[in-house]
């Protein structure tokens, strides 16, 4: 499965299907616009567009719960994964991307100073965080894509735009 | 957007949308076969077969990115939003989910001794803990459904099912 990424516009960058952008990529990571001539530039008049990041549209989450659940069935190890054994793999999983941040002051988005490797290992661990809380929600029926859809509706109600931009309070501490 | 669920051919189930199975549905939740008689018991000559479940097809993981993108942005919170305060944002709701958990002993799959209000609750934290994820992985460029694929190839390659099969060992203490 190839990763379009939504960037066929931009000429210089590539997704090496490694769930990362490479080297060459470096400068669209970090929103700014590669230095060679692309297409949207010339389409915009000669104006850099910023870059947007987006993610592949695949694989699904149901995708990915069905491969975990194949992967988990070859090997019988259904035996091991009762919900609470995987919420304690998702926190050693959550915690090994802890360590990838410790010991660091605040990094930037798009991790400028990361080296290939450093990404490669965040990019493993967030994977490693993502299929134990699938196989999580599967093993405890909830629909999670659907439950997401539901809980992001909830937040839209309790942090209203108008009424909190800007602001880091919690809801609990806004007046009415 | 209607969660079909892939259960079209069970005649009593149901999804509410809540991103939970709704108490009709229990018998469904733990793996047993409803009691009405539906269209696969039929085709199958009498025979129950296993309930399987599975997730909705929607959203993507890149809907919800986007989502939480446009949410954030609304908000004027991409100023928070910095990679450590997402990592520790998702670290606080897997301490929600850990605390559903807490005190009890082990937990069957299906959850079949939770309360509706358990359960409401446990999607909503499962929920918060996808979002920062997702948010996180893209504050740090790690297009997360691609990484999750490539992670997965190097999972089978770590543990073949034919060296692994019912057991818990970690890959480190296979012996060639």
């Amino acid at each position: 499965m190839m990763a379009t990424n939504g960037k066929e516009d931009v000429s210089v960058s590539s997704n090496d299907g490694s769930g990362y952008f490479t080297k060459s990529d470096s400068a669209a990571v970090n929103g700014v616009a590669p230095e060679a001539p692309s297409l949207s530039r010339l389409q915009n008049g000669g104006r850099a567009r910023p870059q947007k990041f987006t993610f592949s549209p695949e694989p699904s989450v149901e995708d990915i719960r069905r491969l975990q659940a194949e992967f988990t069935d070859e090997r019988d190890w259904n035996q091991f994964h009762q919900p609470r054994n995987l919420l304690l793999a998702m926190v050693g999983e959550v915690g090994e991307v802890a360590e990838l941040f410790q010991w660091r002051g605040e990094v930037a988005e798009g991790l400028p100073d990361w080296t290939e490797s450093e990404r490669e290992q965040l990019s493993q661990e967030l994977s490693d965080v993502f299929i134990y809380l699938v196989e999580l929600a599967e093993k405890c029926r909830v629909d999670l894509p659907q439950a997401v859809l539901r809980k992001m509706a909830l937040n839209r109600m309790k942090y209203p735009a108008s009424k909190v931009h800007g602001s880091a309070k919690k809801y609990t501490e806004y007046k009415d």
